[in-house]
């Protein structure tokens, strides 16, 4: 199985489709290709939420501004799953969701040639699906052509919340296509409230979206396990005014 | 083979498939994944529409605006057909379409624990999906885990429009992607007229959209069979300036 | 395997691929749902840069603006690919690119009875995914039932543009989702300049995106090999104010 997310809309995602499909006969799924646009922090939170639910895979991944310059072409091989990516990062926070232990995580360079045979604006077609075609098909990420296994690669951590006893500060990591405003508090900082402030203003907290009537707005835990503001049907990033990168302060 | 829909946009659809393929080995099928944000009624139009075009099939189905809520998980089995959704009345209209009399519509409760093992967030990751692969892999729905026929459940059926012999007063049920504006009203009542008023305007009656001239109004007959407003190559719900709920007065 | 492109939006490919699915037991693929709705010769361009990247397949293209006239239904055979479509000439680009010498392309007829079982609205169920079907699960395509070689065929092609020694004077084809300008301008037009003039305005070429600062315009030679105008994670289109179809005067 090969599962497939960028930023690339349509029809990119296509033609890495065909290129794949040439070199071989793997299932194919796709992740999303309507991540953020070139926003590597974005596209690795919601692979870190989404890889580690399947099986075993190849996981191709194509979220990369530096599509053209000399950063490097990486597999990120995390227990039975194998990620295929730019070197920014974007596939490690999904890579440690996978492993008990970060020293299981592996990481390749796949070598390409940029004169020759790539593109210097479709790196997805000319290397990533090619690459993930090719370790899809061996036993050992080692044993596939062009890879090689490196000691130094891009790391990617989302930024940690500063908590205290009754307040935490933190900041929107994403916001999903409903309008949940995600951040990056752990959600049991709301244990026992019944509501809190957010950026001085008290809203409530709830188990469900529809705890509320439609329209009004709530604190929850979202299904990631983070703190995250919502509207019952409804848009929580414009109900609490918040967009990606805000900061957040809470408190109780 | 399991089909999926849901209101969900991206990513969270992809965390159903891989729930699903860890637990079993099925052909996916995306219906859609933006229907109408938490619009039932919608939702159960199009699946009306589209699910009794496919063979026998396990379909999972989203849209959830009561997920967190007490309201039931179901599977409605039609004929061959098992469709896994929130006791919402989404899949009836589509279940009726699929079998000759609705006698032969079973209904079945999906149990879940929510305290335990379920979001109160994102039931189609963890209870929908689950249930779905384990009621595509049993002979008989009622061999599959925590699920139970039971005898009661939320129906959902569209408005009837009011029909006399000169006239019809019916409901705008839904817009397509291309603007096309689709009422409750069956299209048999254009038989025989050239053109029809729509509250109170006169506006063509044609058998294709190309029949008119790019940017000109028409009434239809749409692939669904019932009456429908649109443009040749525009926009039926701006041209018409009705939005779904909007009422329908026609005459001839 | 049977690929699928079209303008529809959701949840009408679905609907085919129910119909497909019914018929034949093909692995199913997405080429794009979100073609510019109508745009037949976008719809060409972009099938002829993805089809050929495909192993040999069947193609169904729905983009159809004369659905419900007397337009013919055609399968285009190009080599081992084989495109299911309208014959408004949106195959053969595609179908060109696919073959060495154009003496290799063989045009059919589809036909159907638009009076007894075709819709005048939704071909795409009616007419092509049945035909699609049929021409799958064939060894030669005159074998598909109600299928017959023809000589006479809607063609397409792109305009040429216009080229001096210090000039070229063409077109946009196509803007892509992330704003990428895409003309009919051969892309080594650009070879040894570090700068062009572009409506009379001058912009530096690049080899990639990211060799300017994000928000920067540039010029460069997309994926496709044509003279693109782009902004380095921005949108090309925005910032050189164009849009498709508009002139486009190169020089340098």
């Amino acid at each position: 199985m090969i599962t497939l997310a960028s930023d690339f809309g349509t029809p990119y995602p296509a033609t890495m489709k065909g290129v794949i499909l040439r070199q071989c006969d793997a299932r194919l799924v796709d992740i999303a290709h309507d991540f953020p646009r070139q926003d590597v922090r974005a596209a690795a939170f919601w692979l870190r939420e989404v890889l580690p639910e399947f099986p075993p895979a190849t996981h191709l991944v194509v979220v990369d501004p530096g599509v053209g310059t000399d950063r490097a072409a990486v597999v990120v091989e995390a227990g039975d799953h194998r990620i295929v990516a730019p070197d920014n990062g974007v596939a490690l926070p999904a890579a440690r969701r996978i492993v008990d232990d970060d020293e299981e995580i592996e990481v390749y360079e796949v070598a390409y040639d940029d004169d020759e045979t790539a593109s210097n604006t479709f790196h997805g077609r000319d290397v990533f699906a090619p690459a993930a075609a090719r370790v899809h098909e061996v036993d050992e990420v080692a044993h596939a052509d062009d890879v090689t296994p490196v000691d130094d690669w891009v790391d990617l951590t989302f930024p940690e919340p500063i908590r205290d006893e009754d307040a935490a500060t933190g900041e929107v990591l994403v916001v999903d296509d409903f309008g949940n405003t995600i951040t990056n508090i752990p959600g049991h900082v709301l244990d026992g409230h019944t509501s809190v402030r957010v950026n001085d203003e008290f809203a409530p907290v709830e188990d469900a979206y529809a705890a509320r009537d439609p329209g009004e707005r709530l604190v929850t835990v979202g299904s990631h396990g983070y703190v995250e503001f919502a509207v019952n049907q409804g848009r929580g990033d414009e109900a609490f005014d918040l967009t990606v990168g805000d900061a957040v302060d809470l408190d109780w």
